[in-house]
């Protein structure tokens, strides 16, 4: 074998502990160090690996081929992204879908700047949700294409049950509805609704002496957030949210139905049922660290989406072992 | 727009008419001509384009970007694939799945002599599934990648039938097993034997005076194509094969199951329901020739599968519009 690849880790929550296991367990990867804003002897990390701040990272240009970077899209990316995009090749899970072209722009140019490849947005979606749809329309141009999530906790819509008067604490899922799904994996390319589409099931904790009609009515008829979804509301204790709704399941569809002729529908279906959502958005960025390594050896630079990379990239099997073995 | 890209067909069976319907409804895509080993005039395209004999396709190697091969892969492409990709860039459905590596050989070599490129083996299966087998072991590197086919129908098998002394017609219907998709479904990783993932349906046409009872005992007993399956043995008339099993519907399921921790499964399936499996297969041929014009653009030449192809390539749309519209 080559070289290891030679991973660093930018960031240490869910996401930052998923990619240190991912990269552990991948045998032609090195663990090079976790980069942190906090204090770096605060964090023990499950691989042992040396942890430093992230201040201090531009000392590792030359021990570290790609930098996987596991901070928020909301604050920490926007800036990150592109800062550190200019010192390493990167891959990093920014998943503000509006604000992708905008993103893309700022670390193309670092990334160009510094000679570095930077893959963005990758993940279940944006990443292989999005791939999906992409081949969906592509070999299916007559056709609609669905995307149903979860069931799965939105941080969004839990950080918004969170603000709530009345709320101390409090999880939502995302559901998506069977009844849907299975209008359109029956052919039919049917216009549904936000409502018909998903609903939403919250468990909440209550404040001692909140007004429970209250904080529900606060709740279902919330603009953006509730108001266009059936939503239910179960009230629950602080110990049921520890027992029950500690875990990070999600997953979702997306479905591509088209004709190829007057008389021929064809249906595609790609879902996820994810145990935990971080722990497979970090699998799906390791295998792009491992894409991003190899496009920088074959001397590309840039921003690059995984609509630009070629799957074979993605595999530690070479070219000839794919054909042979999974073509 | 630039200039459309310019396709010829090579054979004009059921995939062939598939694809001149997929090119024909492709914007950016016109169809020169359809060139075929049978008289020429005997052929009235659905689309009205000119018709020529595959032996004078030499004369179009300035009007043609890339070549659509829509022969078998039994005894056409093996022969067709290296000797139309030394004078075209192309497009195949090459389905034999053990000699991929010497039919990649063979066509790469003339390819590259010839100055241009050829996607071979693109399809669903060789094709879709190939990828969503990559995707998923590269995705999940601990774990099974389970492949189902069916319902839909098996020409080998179809054959085989025919074959069986007393038997007129006849056709085969793979079923995958509901009870064995469920357990991969469920994360837990069974061994599956042959038996367990897949039963046999046959609807058989007898010879006049032929035994019934010996027919279905040769079928169900037949090595390598039943004898390791359930297979059920119903007869028909020629008027219940004609009007009940003239269609070509098939799918199946590609399943990768993998943990990304002790405690964490995921799970990702894709599926497949298409009405008609000639014109699902013609409309990814189609999508990947425009891959083929755009590498050829980029210089680049010799033989590539799917998994050497970026999925951005296979869309009409730019980079640009891609990232905010699907990513």
């Amino acid at each position: 074998m080559a070289n290891k690849i030679r991973i660093g880790i930018a960031g240490y929550g869910n996401l930052g502990r998923g990619v240190e296991a991912a990269v552990t367990r991948s045998a032609d990867m090195d663990l090079v160090g976790i980069f942190t804003r906090r204090p770096p002897a605060d964090i023990k990390p499950a691989s042992g690996v040396s942890v430093h701040a992230l201040d201090t990272i531009e000392r590792f240009r030359d021990e570290i081929d790609v930098l996987i970077l596991c901070g928020g899209s909301k604050s920490d990316l926007p800036e990150q992204g592109p800062a550190l995009a200019a010192q390493f090749s990167t891959v990093d899970s920014f998943d503000t879908h509006n604000k992708i072209p905008e993103y893309f722009a700022a670390v193309d140019q670092a990334a160009a700047a510094g000679g570095n490849i930077a893959i963005i947005s990758v993940g279940w979606d944006p990443g292989l949700f999005s791939l999906n749809r992409l081949y969906g329309e592509a070999v299916l141009p007559e056709g609609q294409t669905y995307t149903f999530w979860g069931k799965g906790i939105s941080q969004g819509h839990s950080d918004a049950i969170r603000r709530v008067p009345g709320v101390k604490a409090g999880v939502q899922y995302t559901i998506p509805t069977e009844a849907a799904i299975e209008r359109v994996r029956g052919g039919e390319l049917p216009e549904l609704t936000t409502r018909e589409k998903h609903r939403r099931e919250c468990y909440v904790v209550l404040e001692e002496g909140a007004d429970a009609a209250a904080v529900e009515q606060a709740i279902v008829s919330m603009p953006d957030y509730f108001a266009d979804y059936d939503t239910t509301v179960n009230f629950i204790s602080e110990d049921e949210l520890r027992r029950d709704h500690a875990g990070m399941p999600h997953g979702g569809f997306v479905i591509r139905s088209g004709k190829t002729s007057a008389e021929h529908s064809q249906v595609i279906e790609y879902a996820l049922r994810l145990d935990s959502n971080p722990g497979f958005t970090a699998s799906v960025l390791v295998a792009y660290a491992r894409a991003a390594y190899r496009l920088r050896q074959q001397g590309e630079t840039g921003a690059k989406t995984v609509f630009d990379i070629a799957p074979g990239l993605l595999s530690p099997k070479s070219a000839a072992e794919l054909r042979k073995e999974l073509l």
